[in-house]
């Protein structure tokens, strides 16, 4: 898988995120997938699951948005992003880093993100 | 781990690797620990290979910044970084996310670097 196409495939997931558009989920992840946020937690695996996870998410009016080039290896990308979400009156900022693995039919296996509490601000 | 403790093994790492100290190097990684740079490439396997993939490096001036925040998740931490290596005349700039685990004793058992050519730039 080319690199651009991986990059295409992070902007899909960003913009799919920030717009709260399920399909755009749905198209990215492969049915069997699997999602660590962050790592070290139980995953959500499958395509349900994984659906459910990021509807919370938008729940919380979640917006994503890259803060450096994405780093694609092998079948990886990894990217250094700000995710938003607001509680209540108030903004929490989580920087994070996301990996990305594809599989051979160009979809997205495993994704974890890293981030932890001292990642988190609040405004 | 704690997260404070995980943030100072990168910083000596970030350090350690920058000031050529292969003795920091030694002192990071598990004796069996695994470097995979970049990803998706032959894995360096055990301290002696190790050592031999950062002596490499070494020898063509290497440093490592750190561009934003260590973010610290389970056993791992993920950060991202400039390394500069200088090629004859010539230096170059790779835009990287590494990838660390640690084990059970507090030592790095994989890392795990994400970069390709389209993060490398010449100056």
């Amino acid at each position: 898988m080319e690199a651009s196409e991986k990059l295409e495939y992070v902007k899909r997931y960003i913009n799919g995120v920030s717009a709260h558009d399920i399909e755009a989920i749905k198209a990215i992840f492969d049915d069997n997938a699997t999602v660590e946020d962050p790592a070290g937690t139980d995953p959500h695996v499958g395509k349900d699951a994984i659906c459910k996870f990021y509807e919370q998410a938008f729940s919380v009016g979640v917006k994503l948005e890259l803060t450096g080039p994405v780093r694609s290896a092998g079948n990886a990308a990894a990217f250094p992003l700000v995710c938003t979400v607001t509680l209540g009156d108030s903004k929490l900022k989580i920087d994070a880093i996301e990996i990305f693995e594809f599989n051979q039919n160009g979809k997205v296996q495993l994704m974890r993100a890293y981030w932890g509490e001292e990642n988190c601000s609040s405004e």
